[in-house]
């Protein structure tokens, strides 16, 4: 199995630690390509900051798409079978999984998901006071919002986005288990790809289970990739029907020309 | 006044339907300029089709505001006093809240507002079926799905974007009536820019308040525009924070540069 | 444009800081007739004392009603185009919706819109605890709680519901900000016709956009009088249905007739 | 025990059904008052109509309160423990609780907990269309409406309130059983106090727990008013603060001036 | 009316306080049968405890239910009109009312409703903070969460669970007041067995209506009792269907077998 | 990794079709140990059928993890690392998830998350009708009956419970096309452990994903295990406290006390 990965930010030091837990969460048959984004923020904040980010991710999807007729395709020729969106609070979902005909998921889902399916109520550990609005909206949107405990973030200033989990560990630790003991949390997410990585090393130090962001969307990404459950070629999330368009780039222009062929070769006479 | 007025789609004889409805609901003293996305589809029925839209709308609005400090200048000179984001479903919002000093209104929101001011209950009366499902999110989204009483669409395939509302008059007329007799609409609601100017002709023959999205897009802007209620200095629609950021079209850069500007002019020192 | 402004409580203060702020409000070519309820308390704080008003508002409105036909007729003699309801909690709302032909609309679901255009969580500042609950309800009512903040009041007795605003307020700007910081508002109302006016001297020093319920109700209600959009002819808020009825006033008893007539002459045959 | 059972419409046939199914509902113990609403319509179907009766239902328990200090005392003489607000829609709550130092209960909030108690999901049969806005609101404002199956409704003009019952009867008990077959009901209520004693006749005819309104308003009055809970000192539903007022009839002035006596008296000092 | 009491934890003493408090409630005609778990643990404070509870009262109902027919009968001899299941948290609920052909019905549900028919906004008051996730499930359940203030609970390690309420009494009463001063509550539930009879006690300490579970369990159970609503023939609360089973007690085995024979015999042919 | 297969029925036949299914969906390095329930029913339609079910899935969880201290064994030796609840509805969910330190799961909060990352409406379909409210109330427990599209179900009497895939695949294959062309529904679940293995046969007929119980909750139990997330020793799924309890099988009595030495030995001093 292949899996896409994608920082919607332009940060590589991030991808750097995306990429290091995305490989030690991976299971032995899959392997990952991963990618940053081409243009944006160096670390999302705000719901503007990730609609520009959807963009940038939509690039790369396409990329890898363009010209694969049916099947999703690595520009370095293998084919991909899932994307997983690399940054918390899913830059352009759900809007994107229309744009392939393999599983796109984005980090927050995968979290979520794997969150209520270890206990009833769960709390984010957030890095800025910024960005809970959007975390906030995501999760309500993804329809869980009636097991939030609580969104919890550092309100200092950070130094450096790739070092904020080392520099903010002792914040970060004292975040979770209040809101364990306060807000009644079952089960912290620790979001935020700039966090990868640390739950495995603050687990035993809290008192629930802890789920990486990361490390839940490559999981849940082989999981559903590993389900088959067939494409889109009808509802909501079928390729987006043809129209006149102008002023894509190259390769989205190419993804829902291959998306819209795929799916009329599908359709039943 | 002056309102800058968006159509997210690219197609000219739907910005044409908008500026004359946009001019017929204006108040004496509002000044129009009205823009077309320069890239995109011929009009939006999906969730991704959004997201193409929401960046060129971006895009637009920069450009108006890109070189304005705490002003929001058209490039004809003037100051723009408000966004009216014209097609219905409301691409790019709340986000796009953010990029801008003046209030960003999308035409989804204002019709939601002007309905719920008429009755408790309202229907919106669509051009698609498949873009019901990104309609539903819409209303969810905006917190009044629990005032939704239908979404009504046409399910025949359309000749042509700009005479939707010719050709389908009777369809539409009809859909309205159910609303109203089955699923207990106390508003309907045209929606979509393809709509536009139509509730004027059908009110008389619909038993309830019918809505246009680009009227009510529109007034609703004055509304708002003419309470002053002050920029957002703080919270999750002031100026995204300074950071590191690449690939930008100029435009937008120099819009994130002159928000953060002026937001920064104004904090309390 | 001629709108009947009412002032649900018996406080002829209160009336004319609500006169004051409407007319600063008010466009061009909008003029006002304000009224003060007839009986009641002199400001409402709960739920029935918000019913005793909503029967002495549905007087002012029948007045002026009464012997229209289709029609709303001032007294005096020229047109109602549209009813304004000012006391927050919106007493009588949305029943009051079926009394007349003309759009009637409340200071609270005029700020909620208001509020709701232009951010995405709001929060209420209220005068008194005891006010807290039936504000809540009134948000829940109208289908927009889950975009509250938070309502945060006053726990002080007043000395005199003219001076309130004055009274207080750095109490109130405190209040403002720290639904700001702690509560996640992105948008603050400043709640009640007590406070009618505050708001416009407040701005600058409360770093979000800031709502008055009175600017909001004329400016919303301008709106939605403009947009023409119909009169009931069916549905929830047609006018009550011709039945026996005893023991009425006078002027509610001919402006039900009166709604009945327009109705009835307006059905399709 | 003693309730006072008051009927908000004006309609003396109404009235004599609802007795008759209050007497037959009424454990041994319990004696009731009966009256009926001195001024409003034959019957209830619209929001506005509502709040008529709700003014007059404010009236008699005004009248049977006005002289008590912390009892709430019958003209008759007799102390009365509690109030049953016997029309569906709930006119005047919960506002009413604040009026009375004994619990008053309107019978939609009496059958909606008799339903609850006994399955899971309930529908509601009512007499006409134009009622079922209201029944609706009611529902949710209640806080149940996750739990309503259906509205179901007889969408034909009726003869006399008075005969309803007998006049469809047939219409009613295949409502009932649609609305278990379709809608998945697993209680059903009879809406309405034209329909009073109507779920006697119809048991053993309607496969699930039928809920007559009437009845479930006695027992759960006397379920209540057995509790002994306490009277409101405190809180939302305390009696309405002291303040001027003016215009109100005798009987609401001097119950208020009661209310406020008694609440002062039992104040913690 | 013979109702029979369950207490679902094996606790005798506890069993002890719910038949006082229980007697103490009943109306003069309402003898009681008053049971104690077989199985299970001291008190429930977790949701695996809550449904190894359920188990031990299935049993408890059976016994009185197997050999009944139509009717649900008392191993003594007498029949069985109603259950009350007294346990807060509602342990095996709705599913237990499947069970037998009377109401079924928890003392959480049964105070739910007392409060909401009293007030809108209740607190409930526990007696250990591990027991309030269970709670507000319960709440959820049910349907009333949007009317919950708050859940409040002892944090110190209990003594002997048959004296939690004399040994924590002032705790419980600053609780109450707490909730009603902080978080807006207009009654308080005291909830769970072990609190059985302190509402009495306590009432004019607490400045609203006090719900004790128990009582409200009695009372409610007999109001719906009387109303004679009729059995589950069908929908999701008819006797399961007949198939094939293994491994159930006699006595499940015999209401099983009991609860589809009088379902056939009323079935209509 | 071994995870412990629970099939909450008795039917044999139907935990020959868990097992097929499991073992297709299983990873390489994924071994089973499949097991049926001890005591119960055929097949499980309703909600007490699913109270007895959850005691009889206790009884196998406890069976394996009695003599474990802080790990989950399997009596034929070897560490279980996960255990899947194998029938659709979830019995005993989330309660059995207290009682061991591996991730507990049930195949339809395993199949919601599959759905609900593939698409953002979903619908169930079931193989009868009686089972749809369990079904709804198992959905909306989950917190995601805001995504759920329908629950469309066989309304024919079933045969064998091991034979309804095959007997009324024609069946179930219309009701998923009916669920996306009518209910909105952007992914199918075939609920229930009797139409295990079907979707696979039915993907490319249907125009969705389709998502299989089983498989799915083998896969997300795989993912959820790879995650690591640690146990829980604080929050309402700890082990529960320990207390006197009597009547326990000698199973779950050794496995809770297992689990409390493992939640003690953890704690930090």
């Amino acid at each position: 199995m292949k899996l896409l990965v994608i920082n919607p930010n332009i940060s590589e030091d991030v991808t750097a630690l995306i990429e290091s837990e995305a490989r030690r969460s991976a299971s032995p048959g899959t392997s990952l390509v991963v990618r940053t984004a081409g243009h944006g923020v160096e670390y999302i904040e705000t719901r503007f900051e990730s609609l520009i980010a959807a963009g940038a991710v939509a690039e790369i999807i396409a990329e890898h798409t363009a010209g694969a007729g049916a099947a999703t395709a690595d520009p370095d020729g293998a084919q991909i079978d899932g994307v997983v969106v690399a940054a918390f609070g899913d830059p352009g979902m759900p809007a994107l999984k229309e744009l392939a005909d393999v599983p796109v998921i984005g980090i927050t889902e995968a979290a979520l998901c794997a969150a209520a399916l270890q206990g009833h109520r769960f709390s984010i550990i957030a890095i800025s006071d910024r960005i809970r609005p959007w975390y906030l909206d995501c999760v309500e949107r993804f329809g869980l919002g009636g097991r939030l405990a609580s969104i919890r973030s550092i309100n200092e200033t950070l130094n450096a986005i790739g070092s904020v989990q080392q520099d903010f560990k002792e914040t970060l630790l004292a975040l979770s288990r209040q809101a364990v003991a306060e807000d009644g949390a079952d089960v912290v997410i620790l979001a935020g790809a700039p966090l990868a990585g640390l739950a495995r090393e603050l687990r035993g130090q809290i008192p629930v289970p802890v789920v990486d962001g990361i490390s839940a969307g490559i999981r849940m990404a082989e999981a559903v990739v590993g389900l088959q459950s067939g494409p889109h070629r009808a509802g909501a999330f079928a390729p987006p029907p043809v129209k006149a368009r102008k002023g894509l780039s190259e390769n989205l222009d190419a993804a829902l020309t291959a998306a819209q062929t795929a799916s009329n070769a599908a359709a039943p006479s």
